[in-house]
């Protein structure tokens, strides 16, 4: 069997996780690494070529069947997406979900530039394939098609938020911070026993955040602002520690996360059902990595099969599974 | 919008089900029913016309999109599917999985049946879409796909199995019977904590059975006869309680269940994953009914895109929901 050649575009810790991913599917190998640190790198990576990133030379250079785009959602992918697309078939795990009074570049805004790129260049994108969104989305899609109008409830975590860490970092006064997001286990408790409550947020989550303030800094007001910040902390009840360099080191230097998906709702004349999945993991962006190299698989034999353009995790999913539909209804169904 | 139609064939618990479903689903619409009763049933019924299953002519006659097949895998579905296949798209949750042992007509077999029946007349079936087969297979599918060669485990219950009970229903001096299949917590447990253990049957499952004896019944030798029975109990630690015929009906008249799938593996060096899939029903051929509604709707809408031939629930799941793509992208990703 030909393997799906692969680049990885990013490499941070999604990137990484994509590597060892790689090395996990017997299917898939990898052809390439673009990076804005293409020295550095290099001296690190010794199974594959390393290229810069914002390289129009470099990028025709490779040969690879997908590009997997590990860069950011704000400022990464936005650019990225439809340059790699012009080359390769892409994947990424773009998470800016859409809402109604937001002028975000969002995960329909992001769907049509790609879906505009891969049809243009005649490849085949697809968008939003991490857990959430990604896995996530796909329970949320098929616990709805089979309970329609049921109530859908997603928890996440315990684990680290990388954007709420992030916003805590750019305070004055804060050298490093780390923020988990913690779901409360009395609301989980209520949907699994087929209720279906109007959550507040702060009644679904809370957060806690670990910082690590520079010497003589104010910690009263570090304090104030974290709990006072609009959207990422103010509707949460968010517990802050402060803590040494040396402790955040220690403790908090990986990566795990979870969380759940639920539905609740009724068959028949009130009989209840619950939905659930879950996901517990000690590494974060290796999971993630792993999730976009299943996707990636996903994109090239779509595009063997003739397709093009833009296309999410509902579509690719079938063509996830490295089996034959033969070995499927033997092994699987 | 136009409706899609279906028609229940057989009217027993899951047929209910589908009914009560049908009534839940905006799109869909019943348009006929076939029993072997049709006497008794139209008695009961007043939403849609009555037919007997065996009438080629009564087939003819009706006219709907998608034939919702509710029998037995052992005895109706091999007849009943192909017989269908000839004048409607059809849904069955056929469920005799393939065991590389056994001459039994399985999955691979009923999957070959129903192509060719249903390429030959031009419609689209999807098979073993219930909940194991089903949405379970979806799960394992999906799981293995993201962590190639991780170890999947997939537990039942606490719940009633249909075909345990009535295996104790045929032993001598039983005047009924209802099995209850109760998961190991501490088996379960391990997959959660990211172990990887290889169960006996017996460290995965246990079973309860209630049964009601004919007057004067040795019930030793019944309670001997049914944890011996090969297969069915004997690779189990099997409780048998005997209780009175008012008790029966008191306390074991609906039919709850529940399982889980679960994957445990690694990402990464040694970094572990755990995800994991639920479902808990009050009344399971309810549930199996809302899923095949479903699959009703993707029957009819991969129909409509042009295709034909036999399908599992991993090629109709992204016909599965009644949203669009763009509904999708904006509230479900």
């Amino acid at each position: 069997m030909k393997k799906t050649r692969v680049a990885i575009v990013g490499y941070g810790n999604v990137g990484r996780g994509v590597q060892e991913a790689i090395k996990q599917a017997p299917d898939m190998e990898l052809s390439a690494i673009f990076t804005r640190r293409p020295k550095k790198v290099s001296n690190e990576v010794n199974d594959a070529p390393v290229f810069y990133t914002a390289s129009s030379s470099q990028l025709e250079s490779v040969t690879a069947d997908v590009a997997i785009l590990c860069g950011g959602s704000a400022r990464d992918l936005p650019v990225q997406g439809p340059m790699f697309a012009k080359h390769f078939s892409t994947v990424d795990s773009f998470d800016t979900h859409f809402k109604a009074n937001s002028n975000a570049y969002d995960v329909p805004e992001h769907f049509a530039a790609m879906q505009a790129a891969a049809i243009r260049n005649g490849h085949v994108s697809i968008i939003s394939a991490g857990w959430d969104p990604g896995i996530f989305s796909l329970m949320r899609i098929l616990f709805d098609a089979i309970l329609p109008g049921a109530h859908l409830y997603t928890f996440w975590g315990p684990g680290v938020s990388q954007g709420h860490s992030s916003e805590v970092r750019k305070i004055r006064g804060v050298k490093d911070a780390r923020q988990y997001t913690i779901p409360i286990d009395d609301a989980l408790e209520q949907v699994r026993q087929g209720k279906t409550p109007d959550f507040t947020a702060r009644q679904m989550h809370k957060r806690i955040v670990y910082v690590v303030a520079d010497k003589g800094a104010d910690k009263e007001r570090i304090k104030q602002k974290i709990i006072s910040m609009p959207n990422y902390f103010e509707p949460y009840d968010t517990e802050v520690i402060f803590i040494t360099a040396g402790e955040m080191k220690k403790n908090h230097s990986s990566y795990p996360h979870g969380g759940f998906v639920l539905v609740s709702g009724m068959t028949g004349e009130g009989n209840k059902v619950v939905l659930e999945h879950s996901c517990q993991l000690v590494s974060n962006p290796e999971f993630t990595g792993s999730i976009l190299v299943a996707c990636a698989r996903a994109a090239h034999r779509i595009y063997q099969e003739g397709m093009r353009g833009a296309f999410t995790i509902l579509d690719a999913f079938k063509y996830l599974t490295p089996h034959s539909g033969e070995e499927l209804r033997k092994g699987f169904i």
